[in-house]
């Protein structure tokens, strides 16, 4: 299995404080230490950053420990390989364009039978059942609304529900972004925390970091996170509930289906 | 205008020295100021690193500076902007999936009249000339050629007759990959050199250092490195002819149309 981190920000902000707790579960505090990758959005471009090394020990996610990218919206993911090979192109998150955005995807979970599922618009460059689960949804996307829908809630319920149909073959937790919005489908585990004003402080979990939020940020920040299990011990996480999926926008949750 | 670094190499060959001379040009030695980005295959895979901050200050490149990425090809390009704002969605090089591969590409000049290029299978996201030219070939070759050729010979030659065709709209150097050829088509300036043993000594023309590639290397390597204009003093670069376009395979220059 794989652990996943997401976010989603009314203003540009830094994931350093959660991206250094999960990084800690590639390798220390857990198992995932085949390969990382992380996507920041800083309006309709996006800024990516992928190893197949674990992410404990890897160069690239020092610097992002360090070096504050802000973003609006993130999609990250660390892995412990089950089916394809440790690689590059196995590495999440995956990006392709669709309707001339940027749509990213990260996946935690095993499925079977992929190959039932035809590919359309998109194809994936790897051997995971992810990749292939994400092209084939965003050809069913594409082939559904081949221009960007008027009214988004189709959208969203289309997504939620090829969702669930990935979900009847196997584990499918889920993070994808258009660069907008970004939906979250849980099988098993994903949880979420809102941080706004007043701020407060929190300590990581997996490793002993405590930010005081007060100090990091204005009044009208609203910064939602998105993990596989809370990354903080001392803030209340929601979970997801399974075989439903919540949709952010400028941190706030806009739908739950 | 911009500066194109591109290599193709037969063993997995880090690019360290030839971009420390290519970010001295973004901000110090050189104007293009406007971003940077550089695009590093390993197998089927490609990691991305781009900047809409000048190289010379960009604490990612810093990183690429030090840390060795070994890849057998690259594409590198840094920016000044013309056509299209300075973000990061403008920020070259270009990446989409084709046939379950990963194309990048990168363009120095500037094209006119570029709403004449009907968009097909690709969309741009960003507004710059360069981006609507790479969505525009894309089409036309996934038109052309609905699955990849089985004779690769008259593919090469599409893309050479496509370039021709965007090169009469304006000034159009390009560094074009698959992950397995290296395409570069001359309008104005792109040079290139082959090393190969026995190997001697190099020095950069923008900061002064020396590296000895005997030490670095071993008999077997081919590594061909492609810049905008030469990046060492004391080797001999070969211009690319204006309006041709060479193409490259581990380290070897396969063609020249």
């Amino acid at each position: 299995m794989c652990e996943l981190l997401g976010m989603s920000a009314n203003v540009p902000t830094d994931i350093c404080f959660s991206f250094t707790g999960l990084v800690e579960r590639g390798g220390n505090t857990g198992p995932h230490s085949d390969g990382w990758g992380i996507a920041f959005y800083e309006d309709k471009g996006v800024r990516e950053f992928r190893d197949p090394a674990p992410s404990s020990d890897s160069e690239i996610a020092k610097l992002i420990k360090h070096f504050p990218i802000k973003s609006t919206i993130v999609v990250g993911h660390i892995r412990q390989a089950n089916v394809g090979q440790v690689s590059l192109e196995n590495t999440h998150p995956f990006v392709r364009e669709m309707w001339g955005q940027y749509w990213t995807y990260a996946h935690n979970g095993q499925l079977s039978d992929m190959m039932d599922l035809p590919l359309q618009s998109h194809t994936p460059v790897g051997t995971t059942d992810s990749g292939r689960a994400f092209c084939w949804l965003l050809g069913e996307i594409k082939q559904h609304f081949p221009h960007p829908p008027v009214s988004i809630q189709p959208l969203w319920q289309f997504i939620k529900d090829k969702s669930a149909a990935l979900h009847t073959k196997g584990v499918y937790n889920m993070l994808l972004s258009d660069g907008i919005h970004l939906y979250v489908y849980c099988a098993t585990n994903l949880s979420w925390v809102t941080r706004r004003a007043p701020f407060g402080a929190a300590s990581l979990k997996d490793i002993d970091i405590t930010i005081d939020f007060a100090e990091e940020t204005t009044e009208k920040d609203v910064v939602t996170v998105i993990a596989t299990e809370p990354l903080t011990c001392d803030e209340t996480w929601q979970q997801v509930a399974t075989g439903s999926m919540v949709v952010f926008r400028d941190g706030e949750l806009l739908a739950q289906l």
